[in-house]
């Protein structure tokens, strides 16, 4: 007999470890499997189809006639060719901020060489789409995130698309949908946003290792090539490349081949449903989240991520680290709000079944940290928000 | 868009895919992962000493000094060589059956040759300690199956082993261990049994093609082998040969890579901790299908398996049924009983929040089908039943 691991957990060896952070996320099994065939070449036919048919797959996803492009790179990697692609060095970029991952586009813009102003809001709080439109008068480039995976804020993408729109019709707008795409209901043709940025390992439920652009019809004309700047990146030439079934440099095909196959999953659904599911797994988050006294800190969710706020006395990084002992892969906040908030997700290959069960992982959790709650308050809670 | 698949459940295309079946289990990605190693070699070193660690970890699941078989055989194949390898064509074999896999061991034993002579009760019931003890008096050995996969009743192999070793000193017990090997308090040194049969697809966790037979010190010594019976399921040379590192025959090299590393889970907490768990997880599922107007067929129920009635109207291919319509394998009974009841499981990579999870399922699919019952109840009673 081996003794047990942990005291308060004697069972915690036996639980199944699970990915319930923001990113990465849960792969299927027929997805991995994808990614270990004999090994594929882009050149060939094979190739190319697959190439083709994940693009398709893309543009059904956003549910607009967006054409992608898919780069081997992060989704920040993404974004830097959208930027560089469709906006001239030096002209007036605004980046709307309010946490971690807007922050860096703004970082982004300043050290590629464009005049940068920001329109900041704290951490946790919500964009002001007048606020927005007003900076972005005379800008050429709007960067705007919908989903704030550090915050667990959904921006009000339309209302801010609209707004800055009306103040400038020429506005470019490209939005930071890695967490909203395939997540959030996502209407950029309706919306008029030009350039959707996502990164596979996120809603798609891939792996990391690929982004994506997807532009709109009319802001393909508008595509440039910037000296000095997005040689990789240089998603203008990758689009024309990509539309006659070739990349310019070597993608991760294998990677390719599993985002198809992870598509299917997401397509076998009206895209209503999909959103609809995606928000009631992470609204029964944040009911049970709420219900051990753990609300959610943005006052407009994202269904892509429960970014939680912890009791009095508790931590974020407490509360990541006793669910990391129940084998649970969770996130603390992100620098400097580590230990403001806990952050927990059920994008990927997680069904509402498992958003349950989360909710009975965070019972055992906030019990071994010493919460005071009512037992099977959580999992109540949750499946009442599923129903 | 596409059209929704089903309309009552458009989110189901959405769902994870889970074996809640007695097996083949859900199977750990780790474990999987061995399977697709560079092709091993069985008398090679390292092939040779995991089949040895194989082997001394199937003992310590055991907590018996017990020596291992690996057969390269279903759970049936392996029960076969126990039988053949312990007990001489003609002698009388008494078989204790109350369901389908118990009445298997009759028939083999039948169509082998033995004398046998049969203690059977009905599918659900018990069998009683006192009758087999009476029949076995004189047997040369007895059948017993501890937990009956059919119907969801565990059996009292203690007391069972216990009153046919007293009525008969030399009687050969060998128990059919397949569902409660790793699963079910099971001490078969204290209860006086002689030989434990399983397979690789049930409690280890681990993908079909593996049979374990496991002997007991005192057995070893009286193994024989039968003139024209097992040439291939001579276990006699075949637990000479693995004691020594090497088997007769080829055997599933991956397969045994892939079992060694499922142990590893197993193994992680004193065996009182693993048979806990899975009770607490059937037990989950067994107050959920109460709660929904299923409760359990059998009175003494096994661990292994919740083995259901489903309400009055409603049958066992119905729900197993439902369940596929909602992406879960379960089964219904075994025939002439597939709708006598539905049978699911958490044997394998599931853990406690899995059981929750299929609560909630259960709740999905009894609404699916017509049942009136209060929404949370089911997720209620399985969440009480895991604290």
């Amino acid at each position: 007999m081996t003794p047990s691991a942990s005291p308060a957990f004697p069972f915690a060896p036996l639980n199944r470890e699970r990915l319930i952070a923001p990113g990465p996320v849960e792969v299927a099994p027929d997805v991995l499997a994808q990614l270990a065939q004999p090994q594929m070449h882009h050149r060939a036919q094979a190739g190319i189809e697959k190439l083709m048919e994940a693009r398709a797959k893309l543009s059904r996803l956003l549910g607009a006639p967006y054409d992608a492009v898919i780069t081997t790179s992060s989704g920040t990697g993404a974004f830097e060719g959208a930027l560089v692609s469709t906006t001239p060095v030096g002209a007036k970029v605004v980046n709307a901020q309010a946490g971690k991952f807007s922050e860096r586009w703004g970082e982004m813009a300043g050290r590629l060489g464009y005049r940068t102003e920001l329109v900041a809001r704290p951490w946790g709080e919500l964009l002001d789409p007048q606020e927005v439109a007003g900076a972005a008068r005379d800008a050429h480039t709007l960067l705007i995130t919908h989903s704030e995976t550090s915050t667990g804020a959904l921006h009000d993408l339309e209302a801010i698309a609209r707004a800055a729109r009306a103040g400038n019709p020429d506005l470019i707008i490209i939005a930071d949908c890695i967490t909203s795409y395939g997540v959030a209901e996502l209407r950029p043709a309706e919306w008029g946003v030009d350039v959707i940025v996502s990164g596979s390992q996120k809603g798609t439920a891939t792996p990391p290792g690929l982004g994506f652009v997807l532009f709109s019809p009319a802001v393909q004309a508008r595509l440039i090539q910037n000296p000095g700047r997005g040689f990789y990146l240089d998603l203008t030439r990758e689009l024309a490349g990509q539309k006659a079934g070739n990349t310019p440099q070597t993608p991760a095909i294998n990677l390719i081949y599993a985002l198809s196959t992870a598509l299917d999953r997401l397509l076998a659904v009206p895209l209503e449903v999909l959103w609809a599911e995606q928000r009631r797994k992470t609204d029964a988050l944040i009911a049970a989240g709420t219900a051990l006294g753990a609300p959610a800190w943005a006052a407009r969710t994202s269904p892509a991520v429960a970014v939680l706020t912890p009791p009095q006395g508790l931590t974020g990084r407490q509360v990541a680290g006793q669910l990391a002992a129940l084998g649970q892969r969770a996130l603390p906040g992100q620098a400097p709000h580590e230990d403001t908030v806990f952050r927990i997700s059920t994008m990927g290959y997680a069904d509402r079944y498992d958003a349950l069960g989360i909710a009975g992982i965070l019972e055992d959790c906030f019990e071994a940290l010493g919460v005071e709650f009512q037992r099977g308050a959580a999992v109540q809670a949750a499946w009442a928000a599923l129903r």
